[in-house]
């Protein structure tokens, strides 16, 4: 999950100086970003610093985010009408700033540790796209996908091909795993993502299939419907900490790997809390190869970084609880 | 779940009267409020018009609603010193109003149909108290909970001996079935969740058992942990939608009855969608009883009344599918 943030000072130092759309925008200041949190801990991977909305400009639709890095998207499409305009987007032209930055980051890191890109998933973006930001109910999008159809997989279509290009940009650029965002999946009813999420996620990661990475599928919410988001594709399920690893993985079934799941807010404890926490996921992972431990989502702003240092020396430390 | 609101326009053009909380606090009208959808909607049952924070005021943890009916505590409690004042409410003193309309829906039902009573959870209270209002993340209730169990443990304490003593004086006022809303419970990782907030459902359930109405409890988004919300207690659990029911009843075992599990969204769809969705719950309830047909949360405010008649009539001709 996302490594870098306002838990770091020297992010905090940078963004006093930049907005959060310029530390993605400039490729010299995403690729520091992206190394800060490899620079404090002994981290098995870095993942590229972006946000999954970078791909929505070229798509012709417009956002920024708000004073609390919220996303704003300035457009809505909540119509047949609102998606004239709309168009699938040519990532390597609309941000040439995010392959130049892995790029960058590929030649620093010299193979030290595999460099994570990463998209957000078809409903993911779909989400912010007709909501226009966060949103409690998802009620406009859940209304689109039911009173329009068409206009829904017709959105859903351009996000897809959109992802697809962006995500074998990335590949092209450096990239060594890739990871999907489905963030919000979990606000659907498990045959609703079915019929009207899971199609999409599936054609952009069986188009990623074959090309050498690693396919990391995330689905936050999830826990009741983890047999669809293991079929709509990946070779990791992203998990977060609603459900219980080993769970999980019995519902997942053989031949997939998965990747999580402590509850960031974990770290907001004490260091025995963390260590009690941090060794529950490992000991519902142990016995059966394939599992990357991680946070079940990016790492809250109020962390300390010390917690974090001791966390991944924990981690690697655990010899299996005995 | 909640029948009444904002859908209803005999309910708005109370609301351009009385803010909400008026609504809640005059008995004579929370009763109307109450007993509008059933003069529209052959509803198997009635439940009470009420807020789960009214109970607050008397704990001396103040509140309001802004202008989006979004719940404000005025002072948060995230220390042992925010906790200093905070006490056992009194409700029967506290919000007689919630009694007294209690009293007089039972009279004007007259035993038509069964009058529902509820109450929040300790831990979705708490997390009100904690973080000041909705929340994204829960940090701050899982920051007290971590860092300061036994300050976090006395404020569970304090409101289940409130929400004890509030449903029990609504039993004596006439309801005939409670139900206690976990809303937040699945934002907690399962392990954290039986560790420190189903303890105290336990105890609210407990202490309601043996009173001679039925309980049903909710808890929002836990699909990944329904085995640990059953074992919580009460004689029904209560669904979201985020879990297919056939599914949710195999994990939850035998003894148990089941509430839900329509996604409140899938009213803003076409007749079509509306009779798709309820005709995937009762065939996936089909075959076994304990099932009480409903909404995964309450209804949308886009959501049409004819809709919802429409639904009503849907399941009661529901013959199970042939």
């Amino acid at each position: 999950m996302r490594q870098a943030g306002r838990y770091l000072p020297e992010y905090r130092a940078l963004r006093e100086k930049l907005s959060f759309i310029e530390l993605c925008r400039r490729p010299e200041v995403a690729v520091e970003v992206t190394l800060q949190p490899l620079a404090r801990f002994d981290l098995d991977g870095a993942i590229i610093f972006a946000d999954i909305l970078l791909p929505l400009e070229g798509m012709g639709i417009g956002f920024h985010f708000d004073a609390h890095d919220g996303p704003v998207i300035e457009r809505t499409v909540r119509s047949a009408t609102d998606l004239r305009g709309v168009r699938a987007g040519d990532p390597a032209a609309d941000v040439p700033f995010v392959f130049e930055a892995l790029r960058l980051a590929a030649r620093e890191l010299a193979g030290r540790v595999p460099l994570i890109g990463f998209a957000g998933a078809p409903f993911t973006l779909a989400s912010y796209v007709i909501e226009g930001g966060h949103s409690r109910t998802y009620a406009e999008v859940k209304r689109l996908m039911l009173t329009e159809p068409a206009t829904f997989a017709r959105l859903m279509q351009l996000l897809a091909d959109t992802t697809i290009a962006y995500l074998l940009a990335q590949v092209e650029a450096g990239a060594q795993v890739l990871q999907l965002f489905d963030s919000w999946a979990g606000a659907l009813a498990p045959a609703d993502y079915e019929r009207f999420a899971a199609p999409h996620s599936r054609r952009v990661l069986e188009a990623l299939c074959g090309h050498g990475v690693p396919l990391i599928h995330f689905a936050g919410g999830a826990g009741g419907m983890l047999a669809q988001v293991r079929a709509a594709g990946g070779d990791v399920v992203g998990l977060d900490w609603r459900v219980d690893l080993d769970r999980a993985r019995a519902e997942l079934g053989e031949g997939v790997a998965v990747q999580g799941n402590l509850d960031p807010a974990a770290l907001l404890g004490p260091p025995a809390e963390v260590e009690r926490h941090a060794a529950d996921v490992l000991r519902r992972a142990h016995g059966r190869p394939g599992h990357i431990f991680n946070l079940g989502h990016g790492v809250l702003p109020a962390t300390s970084p010390e917690t974090v240092a001791r966390l991944v020396e924990f981690v690697h430390d655990w010899n299996g609880g005995d």
